[in-house]
C-alpha cells in the first residue's frame, strides 16, 4: 500500500516548503522566486515586474450568505494587490479566473465583476485576462496581479537587520473580528430565520472584513520622501505569523511592545464582549491587509512624519526569537498561529 | 424578486464577453488585453511581457479516476505554455495555485509537483510563486504563464488577411478521442471492476489527452528563419472554434480543406470504431494544443521548409464566412462548437 501522509500534518507554509523544496530556478530573468509576497522578475528596463496570485475558496475564505458578491469581488482583487505593495512595487494589471457552479446566475457573476472593476478603477490596474469555468460546487477566484518596482527599491522580507525600527501602518485584529460577528449572526439566523441580524454599531469591523484596503498611500509615501523599507510584509495571516515570517527570512529575532500595537476602539470592545483578549485578535486574526515593515534607525524622522504608522518594536539579535514585551511588564515566546486552512475547516 | 439568468444560455466566451465588456485598460503600458491566448505588456525594453491564466477543474477539465497526478501537474502546465507560445513568445515563469480537499495526501501532492517540476524543466520555465489552499470538494489547479516576446514579432489573433495561408503544426482530434477512450474505460470498470482497461493498442490517443506537449519547436523554427505568423492561435477548443476566433478578430473569412486537415492513422481508426466522422474530432475535439496560423503569401517557403507542418486552407473574403471545403467537393458553414463546459456537465 502506498503512503498517506494527511496534509494537515504540515500545515499551509510547512506544506508549500515541503512540495517546493526540489524548484529550481534557471531563468536568468527570475530574480526572485517563491517565498516572498511576491516575484521578482528582470525586466531589462531598470524595473523588476513583481507576480502574486491567490485562490480564494467558496466555504473556506468566503461565505455567500454573508459576503455581497460585489464586495467578494472587490476583496479578490485587494487582497493580491495588497501583495505587490508589500514589495513596495505598484499594481499594473490583474487577471481573473472563476469557476462556479450552475447555481450561479449571469446576474451573480456581474455584480462578482462589478466589484473586480471597482477595485480596478480605484487602484489604477486593468484587467488584462482569466479564464472562465464551471466547477461541479461552489465557487472558486484565483487572482494574479502584475506590478513593477525600480530596482533596489524593492522591499523583500529578507532584509530587516539588528536594530531595525518594526512598523505597521494601521490597526490589526478588526478583520478577525468583522468574521466572528458574521459568522454570529449567521448562526443565530439559521437557528431562528425570523431574527434581523444587528451589525450597525460593528460596520468598522465588518468592512474590515467584507471590503478590506491595500495600503497604496503607505507605497506612495515612500516614493514620496525616498524611504525604502528594508524588508515588508502584508498582514494577511496575523501579526504574529508575519513577524516570523521576516525573522525567518531575515535571520533575526524581534521584540514587539503589546502597548504599541494599533487596536482600533471598536475591537478592543468587542474583543471584550466575544470575551477574547484584543492583543489576540491582532496577533492571530489576520486579513488586515495592513503593511508591516521594517526601517533602518536612521530613517527614523521619515517615519514619524509618516501618516498613519505605528512603531511597534525592534529587530534584535536571532537568539532572542519573536517576542512580545507584554503590558505587565513581562517577554513572551510568540506563537506563529495565523491562519491553517487545512485544519480550520474540515 | 432580482432575475436570473441561467449562464449556460450564453456559452463560455459569450458569458466572458457579457462580463468583460466594460473593462477600460487605463495602464499606458498594458499593450493588449483580454481576448487573445494572452495579454501583451510593455516592459520598456523592447519586448512585451506576455501573461495567460488558466484554471482546470476537478470533474469538469480532468477525472482523477484515470489522470495520473503526475500527468495532470504536466498537463496543467503545459497547456498554458501553449497559450504564450500561440503569441509566437517565449515562456519564462509560471506559478501555481492549487485548492485540495482533505481527501488528497502530501505524497498525491509530490506527484502532482513531480509532473510540474518536470514540465518547468523540459520548457526551460521557473516556478516562482503559487498558494495552496484546502477547498471543500474536489481539486482546483490555477496556473498563469509569464514569457516575452520582442515587440513587432507578436502573433495576436487579429492580424489575418486576405489571401493568407492557414496552417497548423500537427494533427488534431486524437486528444479528443483518448478522452472518449478514457470515458469508456471507466464506464466498464465502474459496472465490472475485475475487467482490466485495454488501452495498449491506443497509446497514442491517450498520451494526447493525458500528456499533451506545447509546440516550443514551431516558435523556435519562426525565429530560426525570421518569420512572423499574421495570425496565430493554440488548438485548445477544437479547429473550428479557433477558426472562429481568428475570423471574428481579424474581420475575415476562411476556407479550409478537408483533405488538407492532418488526422493521425490511430484517430482515424478509432474514429470510424466509435462510429463518429473523423473530421468532426479534428474540428470540434479540442486539447490537441498545436499552433494555428495564417502567413502572407510570401513566406510560403519558409513553411514549405518547415517540419511538421500542414497547409490546410486560405484567408478569404469576411462576406464568405468560415467553410469547410469537403472532400465530396462541397462548401459547408462551420459551427464553432468545441468545448463547452456550462452545458456539457451539468
Amino acid at each position: 500500500m502506498s503512503k498517506h501522509t494527511d496534509v494537515n500534518t504540515l500545515g499551509e507554509f510547512g506544506l508549500i516548503d515541503h512540495l517546493t523544496q526540489h524548484v529550481e530556478l534557471s531563468n536568468g530573468e527570475t530574480y526572485l522566486g517563491i517565498g516572498d509576497d511576491a516575484a521578482l522578475i528582470d525586466r531589462g528596463d531598470g524595473y523588476y515586474s513583481v507576480i502574486s496570485t491567490d485562490m480564494m475558496v467558496e466555504g473556506i475564505h468566503f461565505d455567500l450568505m454573508y459576503s455581497p458578491l460585489k464586495h467578494l469581488g472587490y476583496k479578490a482583487v485587494v487582497t493580491n494587490l495588497s501583495d505587490i505593495y508589500a514589495m513596495n512595487a505598484t499594481p499594473d494589471q490583474i487577471t481573473v479566473s472563476i469557476a462556479i457552479s450552475s447555481k450561479y446566475s449571469v446576474e451573480a457573476l456581474e455584480e462578482l465583476y462589478q466589484g473586480i472593476n471597482t477595485a480596478c478603477k480605484r487602484y489604477g490596474v486593468d484587467l488584462i485576462g482569466g479564464d472562465t469555468t464551471s466547477s461541479p460546487k461552489g465557487m472558486i477566484i484565483s487572482v494574479t496581479a502584475i506590478g513593477k518596482v525600480e530596482k533596489g527599491k524593492e522591499a523583500v522580507r529578507s532584509g530587516a537587520a539588528l536594530d531595525d525600527i518594526v512598523c505597521v501602518t494601521g490597526d490589526l485584529g478588526a478583520a478577525y473580528l468583522g468574521l466572528q460577528l458574521l459568522e454570529r449572526e449567521k448562526q443565530l439566523y439559521l437557528s431562528q430565520p425570523e431574527t434581523q441580524p444587528d451589525l450597525e454599531q460593528a460596520s468598522y469591523l465588518v468592512e474590515r472584513q467584507l471590503k478590506p484596503e491595500a495600503n497604496k498611500a503607505a507605497v506612495d509615501y515612500f516614493t514620496k520622501v525616498g524611504l525604502v523599507p528594508t524588508a515588508m510584509i502584508d498582514v494577511s495571516d496575523g501579526l504574529a505569523s508575519e513577524l516570523f515570517h521576516i525573522a525567518k527570512a531575515s535571520g533575526v529575532g524581534i521584540i514587539i511592545e503589546e502597548s504599541k500595537v494599533p487596536i482600533h476602539p471598536d475591537t478592543q470592545e468587542m474583543a471584550l464582549k466575544f470575551n477574547i483578549d484584543p492583543i489576540t485578535c491582532a496577533l492571530n486574526g489576520g486579513e488586515d491587509y495592513e503593511l508591516l515593515f521594517t526601517v533602518n534607525p536612521r530613517d527614523l524622522d521619515k517615519v514619524r512624519y509618516m501618516p498613519d504608522v505605528f512603531i511597534i518594536g525592534d529587530i534584535v539579535e536571532h537568539a532572542n526569537g519573536v517576542k512580545l514585551f507584554s503590558t505587565g511588564g513581562k517577554l513572551h515566546p510568540m506563537k506563529a498561529q495565523g491562519w491553517n486552512h487545512f485544519e480550520s475547516k474540515e
